[in-house]
């Protein structure tokens, strides 16, 4: 349904962009793309949107947008254990902006030939300013990573630090701010809310471990419990086990926590191992982790809190239909 | 990066909205859905996006609309000759209104089950209302249609008829009538705008026919223009033969026809069939068909007018970032 000027359009910034993989038998500039899947795999996809003022401020920079509506979908991929292989852009906007384009088109790019992926297939149109992106990516047939997998007994790891999304969304907003944190402390959690870095290659070594995955872009507390929810299982974690970077280190801890808690787009991921083979992932790893909690037989997410104390800690996480940022 | 009140709508009005096919691994309900490609097959992708004021009208019947974004990704897997399997939907959406999701999933639902094809991931989001479908289908290595082999002296066929969309989106915006229609013919018109019937079984007999296919979405002159474009031939069509409907036949022959040319909607297929086999298609074929010209060595798009005169046809189509609709 692409139209002349369209098409145009995505052929000029979107054709080149990435580099060409031999599994694309066709790519941009037909009615469909033809793609080869590889054998004994399953194909993992995700869909994912971004609109303007729900998931991005109007003045983002437009390159860090387009990484982030990238990695989105990669950390989906992620959580799954598979291999990104390509993606498709369906992009609305207000009018045709070359500046725009060229940067959104760079931020792109620029992810997708880190993890070797191509874009096959795209639609402009014009509209107020959304972004969806459809990413693809393989996993041996068995082998992939569910929520649905994780075990009584099991070791709950999250990687990297959580939190720093969630307060600089806060930041953005001026609904919060903290004396203790520098402009360059400013800057670096900002970074980690407008470019997110999908763990992909740490999904892959979770495969040979893992028993559950999930990536966190709603906040610890509702991504494990989805986790719970459809392993049936209950969780208790170790709140002074949260990982916090340097710079959310330097505010009150129980605020750090609470946005590690229950604020979103941290895009880390969260799983489960076995007892069992936590040595020897635990040895092997070459990824940022924390152990920070434990699989139970009870339903629900405990928490034991700074103070040593026990409290059940509820799902919420952001929500666009109650919530207005 | 779906939310949990997110995921509740989309497990709501989505989850057991479509069939449920052997080759779904994993569907709705995790970071990814997990999916079984054939083998021996490619797999043949598209992405459209429909924007309110756009693409649809405010009031469209949400049942329609349903229809149609799923409708505009099927045509273009019959315009590859592919089989349709799998769609991802991502709904952006300015509330949660149940009774506009309910018609907006059954008129979904219905074309989904036409086809045997089964919703495999989404993401809903909150915005302005736009929906972005992804259609995945699968075509033998090495059969699929693409614009790109119109070969001299092959002829150039059209399915069912033309025009019929471009008219009742003029008749919609008040920018035309035509006092010959009545209100009968007015809403067959608008019916073939808002509930366009994607020609995917067409597109698998044409595997066996066809060197080139491609969806008329744009206008004839336009779509047919991306098969001469790319398969580096011109072509002479017959005016006296496009086909219209009965409807489109009450009003002047000249306007009829430039609704044909170069108003889009249709979702009709044009393709082309070589000489040698044009009689075995004509014999077996059970769909509506009409044969309106031949691919020629001299490039661009000819055209034999009612007196008998040739004269050349510009390319132009519909385009979003040029009128105003």
């Amino acid at each position: 349904m692409s139209t002349q000027s369209e098409f145009s359009l995505i052929e000029h910034f979107f054709t080149d962009l990435t580099d060409a993989r031999d599994d694309v038998i066709l790519g941009i500039g037909d009615d469909c793309a033809l793609l080869q899947c590889p054998s004994d795999h399953v194909m993992a996809v995700s869909i994912d949107t971004l609109v303007e003022g729900i998931h991005f401020f109007k003045d983002v920079d437009p390159e860090s947008l387009g990484h982030k509506s990238l990695a989105v979908g990669l950390s989906d991929l992620a959580a799954m254990g598979a291999k990104p292989t390509w993606f498709t852009l369906a992009l609305t906007l207000p009018d045709s902006n070359e500046t725009w384009l060229k940067a959104f088109s760079k931020g792109l790019a620029s992810l997708a030939k880190q993890h070797g992926i191509q874009l096959v297939g795209g639609d402009t149109t014009k509209g107020p300013l959304a972004i969806s992106i459809q990413v693809h990516g393989f996993v041996k047939t068995d082998q992939a990573l569910h929520r649905s997998g994780a075990q009584v007994g099991d070791l709950i790891y999250v990687s990297g630090s959580l939190g720093d999304a969630g307060s600089a969304l806060q930041l953005k907003l001026q609904q919060w701010s903290d004396d203790a944190l520098t402009s360059q402390d400013c800057n670096y959690l900002i970074q980690r809310l407008e470019k997110p870095t999908p763990r992909v290659e740490l999904g892959q070594v979770l495969l040979k471990f893992a028993t559950s995955a999930i990536d966190i872009s709603d906040g610890l507390s509702s991504d494990l419990g989805h986790i719970l929810k459809k392993s049936k299982v209950g969780a208790t974690i170790d709140l002074t086990k949260i990982p916090l970077s340097s710079s959310l280190q330097k505010i009150s801890k129980a605020e750090a926590v609470e946005f590690a808690l229950s604020s979103g787009d941290d895009y880390e991921l969260c799983f489960t191992i076995p007892v069992d083979k936590h040595e020897e992932f635990e040895s092997l790893v070459d990824f940022e982790y924390s152990r920070i909690g434990m699989i139970e037989a009870d339903l629900g997410l405990m928490a034991i809190g700074v103070d040593g104390q026990e409290c059940m800690i509820s799902g919420a996480g952001y929500d666009h239909f109650s919530t207005n940022s």
